[in-house]
């Protein structure tokens, strides 16, 4: 996702260094003396260069520095990678500037100034271009060190990681070679780890190291400071062209920056004895979102110690007994920081002789939760407005507030076993079921199951609904399995392959290990675990905060959100989450549920039409019960109702002993069954017989469908519900079929009010799905025969970039490692090459059909990048799984504000 | 393909009739008198008026005329339905003027004149509109007929079909009442037939269709004739817009056009006694192009008498005989029309009384050998230059001289048992063989035999390539069968669904009979037919006016031409065929021959990469040896080699006894090789793990198989041969895909010169095939990696329109049989779709890339309308099958002079 954001900024971030009149100030300063840039100057300055500058200029005590724009590194290119003439003067003219600031002197023996030399381009390249930590250090300044931390040891420590990043970094030395003169000195002093060698070690190892240095460069480490500056500076432009660094901008798809910054800035020590010390902090709790300063601090320590973990950081508040002037000042920062930057803050700080400084804020990751509340308040104290708290919450965090979770304290002690797809969030603890009928039969018994599975189809429908959660062993993002527990709000964890399933045997085999019926596991949908036992679990509140804030959004959102659901309990489920009508009612379960299937199976055997007839005929009232029980759970709401999609072959049993039974209930020969769903095999079932194409083969499966709407709505009207129905022609490819259908449609419309005596009013709407590549591009001729479009990326998606749902796991996590995808296509929208027919899709719809009306219906309708894209193109609405409702609301009215 | 001819044309006749500036003129005459209108006049005069009109001006004997404009029709809808003021004085003024030119009267009881009235629209629409025969006939003009007829029944019997006809047509009676009249008539005269009413009965026939019509319409059949031919026309008028005609012309793409015109043509009889008969003929032999008079006549019949074959009729000559002047005037005319319309004429005359009339001319339908040589004749004749012959071979039908067919005598008696589809052309007689092996058996032994199998998969192309044709009971006009069946120029009839095959039992059953592999079959693959026993073929000659013809083409095309072959001996015939190098070299066979597939084996089941690079290296030195030979057979030609496609299960056993076989021979139990199966198998292979998806799992391959094509260049240069290797990376989706595998093979390439210590020119391109639709939506991203881009429009066009050609049996009959689908998409390129692509492929390609090469290598590259649109996209060549290489050419030269 983090990639996604990047590729969408591209041209943002172009623009600005393009457009960027070019800077004749080569060096910014920033410190007490003075600060030459702002938070503003990234193209210029770098992301960390214009932080600093930022930070500095609203008084925070910062480590003084001064940054080298990246136009000089353009300029270095330029000049045939050379450094701009006079700039080695500007950065004297600086350091003396640093110098004079700190009282303290580069290269001295007695109060050096050691400084760190960091790259930063406009756009985050994390651990691409090179770094130098204490700069300055040579054979007479390490004294002083030793003298200034009264720590000798710290001392030569540092001066022999400085030639060794010096020697590896800017001049090119085999890091090997470092490495076995150290190896000598640890035998010699019998040291298991670094840390075992004392101080002499320490100071064999600089002199050894010089000697490394040496011998491979061919000359000796320069003593003088500003030599090292400058070779350190050039290193650092020469790293913007290194190829690890070149083909990361090609993956991330970065391109049009001048160039790296350079920032020099002075090196600070929070392990300079007791009165030094170091901390993280959050200005507000980050997993709750409560006003409360959270942090830890560590005496006597760098930062990495924190972040290592070796000793345990105190909380923050305990600074207070410590030191409390230093504590009320960080306090002061902190209120500060948050005004400033409007946002709870991450911070790192250090203090050296009781002196704090900060080394670094941003905004603070956080929790949805904490995100929700975070937005309310900081609305409340007037900090933000309410449309910017709608922008900051992330949508898809949205998902932890509306899932039971497991408890991440229970979490941390549980066993992982396997890791599959996170297909559906939450977290689901049972105990393994085989079969759909399994799992039925033992949920019904009063057990909690987790129905596990190869992979399902909807014979399964059944037992997945009962089940507490769905485990899969094959299956990606959008399997089956994944899309009904998404629809359900069901935790599903999908295409574990390292789940070998014996559904005879009734065990399954993980890690070397079986489990059976009897034993437990527990799934967690939003990460993708498969743990061992009962893993506690938690089920959070919906607060206030979170009402207000979909208020707020639907405040500010263009398009409308519906949902995807085919029952009365989703759809009311879905229209208590704020859904506004239905995108999307699949009917594939009213041919399948209890004695339909039979009808069905008849209809599928039948010779001729008249027998086909025959079955429909019974299907029919089942169907019309169906559609008024969801029109009524959505009256005064549009339900927009799917015709029969899936190719035939899945109403039939594929195993001999099925056939056989269905043959003895139907009267026929289990030859004739074999033979039927012999005869019904595709090579490539996705590209098949199905959808609309079932229509044109045999139109009575339409009719009927069309009649037992017609009927329900009917029968809604006499009842005072205003029924909305909007019939929906699946996989259409050309004109011409959605011509002849809608024809068969509105005349079976017809022949129904005719036969029901019903002249009040009946708005049906006819429309299509646009899910074919043909379609999206004959969509002008297309649009002439439909009221609506309703953009099914899941098969477009298949269609476009050649990709099996159901396959999906044969290839696509290769690819997505080797960052050859930027991420799965079918969670989010591939916007540059699936969205391109998205777009001439609804540009060629509205330019034949003025009234057309355009939305989504894929998974993609619940995904904030996706639903920023639909906004772009100007669908009407999207439309979701019920449990992503409110997520494609907020998502909606972020992409509104985007858009405005 | 008529429909699609139509198709293409339609911008061009939609502007024709909205530009025509408003005609004032509502009546054009034609005849001797004066000729008001030409055949250029289409839009204004309707097609059969403006031939009438041509006819009559370029000096023929035509039975005199008028034509009622299209732009009265337009009045006729304006006015509200209504005939426009004066038009009838007009028709009156027309009819005076027909009266004086033939001496006859309108009504008239001695000498009447009778008359035809007849709808006719630009484009032609038949039996979509109104046609009226006899009209003027009432109680008085009947004798007058009979009289000069000297035939009293042909008088009442052409009377009761007026009354009917009119009844039927402009009064809306239903024909039903009528039937039952003259069943009644039958009834009493004891005839059976409708010819065994004697003129009595016809009398009486007479007068009770006259009550028949009297009752149903409220009125007396109308007398007056004036009277009968307003109401004629208007019906004429009326029918342009009814319901049949109106579907029609939506279906066909027809619309632009201002209506229909009413042609108002004297009646004349070649059944008035012995010096009257009638006659059709061609101007030459249509079925070898010969200069030589050719046609029949009847001496007293009428026109649909030698249509109906009741009478034997004359050879033309024998005209001579029986009257030597009208023979000598037909002769004159025949000569007369070539000369007007530069081609070989269709004519059908009637001389009525001696007297010739010519009722019709167009030009003549003919085989492919006719027209080859026609057209040769004719540019010998000075008629025609180069460039009109080349225009004027329809492309497709030279099929007919390249391969074997059966002789038309003979199939005209064989018993045809089922119709598949016509999917590679030629005729083949053999008998059964069920498997591959058995089929190679049988016919080392000696046997000619036809494989039959239910589909084909790459197993079974030893015994394809044995068998003297191919017949499979499913798959489409693409499926595995067709397309190396075509390749081959092997004749096949594929998914004959009515052909139920039972391969164990060695035996099909077709029609509720049974035939073994003792039974003989004959097979059309130009048709589908199969047939049974023995038909006799024959080979048609390729003759020196074929080369003639190839030669011109070979002057006028732009785009060149190449062909799809993977054996040295393919690419020998396909060069002989005049092919400019290959455009598609499938590598799977590399894989799959002798010992190689036991390599592959050991490769797909290994387990780590090692293992997979052992096989890997067993497969190195075949597919260098092929390469070779290819190269060398194409020496001086470009060969672009697709690195392996099909997903690698395809090259697993999918049964247990082979699967047993295949783990004893790489020493592996059957239960990994089963699992290795299990793993592999994908819902959707189509959409699956193939292609270069391969590559990026399995880098190896592509390496290997690089490595051969390159150390195949460097041994051909070594022996002066010139080898033009083009690298094609297939089922490319995105740039980043062919970014990471154009720089492996690009490396690859020079690892292999560095080893073989090659430093010579080795020119291998490296190029993609556009086959997914986001490749063609991305093409500017992928062509800054590719030399060239190869459109794979099979692939193309199943993603596209969302159909397998593995299944497309299952419902595109339906489709092309309800008109939803103007042909076979994979048969002709689906431009309105798919086109779009292509362009948007060639056009985004080029924008990144000047230089790219853009050609096509689906099957399309063989299909003449596919080409056309090929050459106006912009493609730089189309390859194609061997066999359709000489089509190709004239078909790219014909869309050269189209797009010029």
């Amino acid at each position: 996702m983090a990639t996604k954001t990047k590729r969408t900024s591209r041209s943002t971030r172009t623009t600005q260094a393009a457009t960027k009149s070019r800077a004749k100030k080569n060096i910014y300063y920033f410190g007490k003396t003075r600060t030459d840039g702002n938070g503003k100057q990234k193209a210029l300055l770098g992301g960390k260069g214009a932080n600093l500058a930022e930070m500095t200029g609203i008084g925070l005590p910062v480590p003084p520095g001064f940054t080298l724009t990246t136009q000089c590194c353009d300029d270095y290119y330029k000049n045939g990678k050379k450094l701009p003439a006079g700039l080695m003067d500007g950065v004297k003219r600086s350091i003396k500037m640093l110098e004079k600031e700190l009282n303290k002197k580069f290269g001295d023996a007695d109060r050096p100034l050691l400084v760190s030399v960091r790259s930063g381009a406009e756009v985050s390249m994390p651990g691409m271009m090179n770094t130098i930590l204490n700069l300055g250090l040579n054979d007479q300044s390490v004294s002083g060190v030793a003298n200034a931390t009264g720590n000798e040891r710290f001392a030569y420590d540092s001066y022999r990681r400085l030639i060794n990043m010096y020697g590896d970094v800017v001049m090119d030395v085999d890091h090997h070679h470092f490495e076995a003169a150290f190896d000598k000195i640890k035998k010699r002093y019998n040291a298991k780890l670094d840390t075992d060698v004392p101080t002499a070690g320490m100071i064999e190892l600089c002199k050894a190291y010089r000697d490394v240095y040496r011998k491979h460069v061919g000359k000796s480490f320069p003593q003088d400071p500003y030599k090292q500056l400058e070779l350190a500076i050039e290193a650092v432009f020469a790293s913007w062209m290194q190829s690890r660094a070149v083909r990361y901008r090609q993956v991330e798809g970065i391109s049009g920056l001048l160039g790296t910054a350079v920032n020099v800035q002075a090196m600070v020590y929070g392990n300079m004895g007791d009165t030094s010390g170091t901390g993280v902090a959050f200005t507000r709790d980050p997993s709750t979102g409560q006003n409360k300063f959270y942090g830890e601090f560590l005496i006597n320590a760098q930062g990495e110690d924190v972040v290592a973990g070796i000793r345990t950081p105190q909380p923050v508040e305990q600074m207070r007994k410590w030191n409390k002037k230093v504590y009320e000042q960080l306090l002061k920062i902190k209120n500060k920081l948050e005004k400033h930057y409007k946002d709870m803050q991450d911070i790192e700080f250090t203090i050296e002789n009781g002196r704090l400084f900060m080394l670094q804020t941003r905004n603070g990751k956080r929790t949805g939760a904490a995100a929700v509340k975070l937005a309310c308040d900081m609305v409340k104290e007037r900090l933000i407005d309410e449309k910017t708290a709608v922008k900051r919450i992330p949508a898809g965090d949205l998902t932890q507030l509306l899932l039971p979770s497991f408890d991440p304290a229970a979490k941390k002690k549980a066993t992982v076993l396997t890791v599959g797809l996170p297909a559906s969030p939450g977290g689901a603890v049972g105990k393994l079921a085989f079969t759909a009928e399994e799992a039925v039969a033992r949920t019904q018994a009063g057990e909690a199951v987790l129905l596990v599975r190869k992979e399902t189809n909807p014979e399964d429908i059944d037992g997945m609904h009962s089940a507490a959660g769905i485990l899969t062993s094959t299956g990606g993002m959008t399997s089956h399995a994944a899309v009904v527990a998404r629809g359900w709000g069901r935790c599903c964890v999908a295409g574990a392959g390292q789940v070998h399933i014996d559904e005879k045997g009734r065990k399954i085999k993980v890690g070397g290990k079986t489990y059976t019926h009897k034993d437990t596991l527990s799934i967690d949908g939003s990460t993708g675990e498969v743990m061992l036992g009962q893993v506690a679990t938690k089920v959070p509140k919906m607060s206030g905060d979170f009402a207000t804030v979909m208020g707020w959004a639907d405040k500010h959102r263009t398009m409308k959100v519906r949902t995807n659901a085919d029952t009365p309990a989703d759809a009311k489920r879905a229209r208590d989450f704020g859904a506004q009508g239905i995108g999307l009612c699949r009917t594939e379960h009213m041919f399948f549920e209890g004695e339909r299937i039979m009808a069905m199976r008849e209809m599928i055997m039948a010779h001729h039409r008249e027998q086909r007839q025959a079955a429909l005929n019974k299907l029919l009232p089942f169907q019309r019960k169906d559609f008024i029980g969801i029109f009524t759970a959505m009256k005064g709401l549009p339900v927009t109702v799917r015709l029969l999609d899936p190719p035939l072959h899945e109403f039939l049993p594929h195993d001999a002993k099925s056939q056989s039974e269905m043959a003895k209930r139907l009267k026929l020969s289990p030859a004739e069954v074999k033979s039927r769903v012999a005869q019904l095999h595709e090579s490539n079932p996705m590209l098949g017989h199905r959808g609309c194409r079932l229509s044109v083969t045999y139109p009575e499966i339409l009719q009927m469908q069309v009649t037992a709407i017609a009927e329900a709505a009917i029968a809604c009207k006499s009842k005072k519900v205003d029924a909305q129905p909007e019939i929906m022609i699946p996989l259409v490819g050309t004109a011409s079929e959605l011509r002849v259908l809608r024809e068969l449609a509105a005349e079976t419309i017809k022949q129904t009010r005719k036969a029901k005596k019903f002249s009040g009013k009946l708005a049906i709407t006819i429309g299509t799905m646009i899910e074919i590549p043909r379609a999206a591009l004959s969509a002008a001729e297309i649009s002439e025969h439909a009221d609506f479009f309703s953009f099914g990326t899941n098969d477009l998606t298949q269609l476009t970039i050649c990709n099996s749902r159901d396959d999906v796991n044969t290839f696509l996590p290769d690819y997505l490692a080797k960052e050859l995808l930027p991420c799965d296509p079918f969670q989010s929208l591939d916007t540059a090459g699936v969205g391109q027919l998205l777009e001439l899709g609804v540009k060629g719809g509205r330019s034949a059909n003025k009234k057309l009306k355009c939305g989504i219906c894929g998974e993609h309708g619940g995904d904030p990048a996706s639903i920023q894209f639909c906004q772009k193109v100007g669908l009407d609405y999207v439309s979701c799984s019920p449990f992503r409702v409110p997520i494609a609301r907020l998502a909606a009215a972020q992409a509104a504000l985007k858009n405005a």
